[in-house]
């Protein structure tokens, strides 16, 4: 019998919730658990598996960004809660045939990312596996009491926001799955090569966007937040369905970069398509008061470097709707 | 190139430590990190992964089993460090083929062990796989201020204990191995099929020694505790190196069980040798000064049931020792 990836989570939450006593602040269903550790203070913890073939691909992903790539993806977890990350912990079950080198230049690429932060990596697992690689990585984070975000308190009336362009990830994976199959790289004009070379960048090495989460928590800038690991129309209708509320995005208002404009062309896909649906961008999702509007797209602007985008409007009812379409938890799912 | 599993836990640490600030107590290399929460109370994690074929083989690994071991693998090193097991966070990568039944019974498995110990499951991650079923449990522990126990405290004259008798589940694998090959139960008189019995459930659900490790801890009886993972010489080697000592073991005090010699001469092996290089059996090994030797016998007779096994004494020096041979990380091993 297949399983759906959603009804197993759902299966877990719900056989899990009935353990869970006051210390759990936040269970399964957010970007981060949230334990409440004493007065002051509140643990996020977060977890993430990367399997090979599944996830990445080693024909194109090297070794230091595959390093990175597990640290962003659990840091971007950290940041839609607006939480301080402190501490990982690193499970890696190694197939035959990885070399040493290999190995040490994943770690390099771990590290590049986790020190800048402070991150420590005090523990995990090393075993062997026969067939897959397989990455986990857990990260520790702390938030002051009562200052993380959720997915559960966007209200009607609220403003969606979103920090950077969507979909410039997906098309980076695409093109580099393009290029496999070819099995060369792709002859292509020069705007085209830069466009790709931005994507794939995109795809490899994202970035978590950890100060503007904690910016957005603690001056209570944001209801609620999320990073777009799963394509926009799921992350969203997480929040939605969470929060009970319906989101209205302006597909006009849809950030997409040049360089993904480009490549879909190249491609023969949507760009508005490929923004709603492709996964792993790692920016964030947030909703937003009217009232606060000015004081988060000044404190976010200082943070980026960029005004972040208004994609749409939090009202009542529920779903994610684009153009008189429902278009919740289309995106990239996996399928057991 | 072939790596070793301990070089890479060793490369790992040692880019690891660069990375740590005064709120690590311990880092990588022992059964949990220890973090500094506050004043009071220290923060336990332990994780750990199991994969499929590696660690255990679905051809007898029932399902609710597996789900019962994943967590009492993760529980046993919280007891080792005397703490108390709070929250578990569960990665599961679930290759084709496995039914919802199946996966349902793991985690009635899983919550069976969790469960009865206030244990709440409260996130993870569900991500599809192409060939491996792959396992990984995060445990979070607390334990009070300055009271966690570690490999690295052993002190010349102490005593060595054990919670239980050794080499069983090592038995109890080999036995089912051994089945598995025939592709029959193998035909037996009555007394080896009841031992058989006892070591394969040694194997396939084994106790952690929670109790126990918040007694020693709590109580200061032991100086150095470790849980029997991967085979007592491997074990008390980990002991011996961090905290600088020598492990003098008395081969005839080894705690072998009626069971397991029984099954060792079926298999024509040594059941000495089972005791030592044997893994899994997930008992607790420590060492106790002398003058405190009473009152923990007595404590730890109270809780297990029976009075607890001196094996031996740590002396000035290095290696694990018996009988005139170090056999200091003589034991299961994996080799990538």
């Amino acid at each position: 019998m297949a399983l759906h990836e959603l009804h197993l989570i759902e299966y877990i939450a719900k056989q899990a919730a009935s353990t869970c006593d006051s210390s759990v602040i936040m269970g399964i269903g957010d970007d981060c658990a949230v334990l409440q550790l004493n007065q002051d203070k509140e643990l996020l913890v977060t977890t993430d598996t990367l399997i090979e073939a599944i996830h990445f691909d080693l024909a194109y992903f090297d070794s230091f960004s595959l390093g990175r790539k597990a640290a962003a993806v659990n840091l971007s977890d950290i940041a839609a809660m607006g939480g301080t990350p402190r501490w990982a912990f690193l499970n890696l079950a190694v197939r035959p045939g990885l070399s040493k080198d290999f190995l040490s230049t994943f770690l390099t690429g771990l590290f590049a990312e986790l020190r800048p932060l402070g991150v420590q990596l005090v523990g995990g697992d090393t075993v062997s596996s026969l067939k897959e690689l397989s990455i986990t990585l857990t990260l520790l984070g702390e938030a002051n009491r009562h200052c993380h975000l959720t997915r559960r308190e966007a209200r009607p009336g609220d403003l969606i926001y979103c920090s950077g362009t969507l979909g410039d990830a997906a098309c980076g994976l695409y093109w580099l799955q393009a290029q496999k199959m070819q099995k060369k790289r792709l002859n292509m004009p020069q705007n085209l090569h830069f466009a790709a070379k931005k994507a794939i960048k995109r795809h490899l090495t994202p970035i978590p966007r950890l100060a503007l989460g904690k910016a957005l928590a603690e001056d209570r800038l944001a209801n609620a937040c999320i990073d777009s690991s799963d394509g926009l129309a799921t992350d969203l209708a997480h929040i939605c369905s969470q929060s009970g509320v319906m989101a209205q995005l302006d597909a006009k208002a849809i950030p997409i970069s040049r360089a993904s404009r480009l490549l879909c062309r190249a491609l023969r896909l949507s760009p508005l398509k490929t923004a709603l649906t492709g996964g792993e961008d790692f920016e964030l999702i947030w909703t937003t008061p009217p009232q606060k509007e000015g004081q988060m797209r000044r404190t976010a602007a200082a943070i980026l470097g960029h005004t972040p985008y208004k994609i749409g409007r939090i009202l009542q009812g529920k779903g994610v709707w684009i153009a008189g379409k429902d278009i919740s938890y289309h995106g990239f799912e996996h399928i057991f």
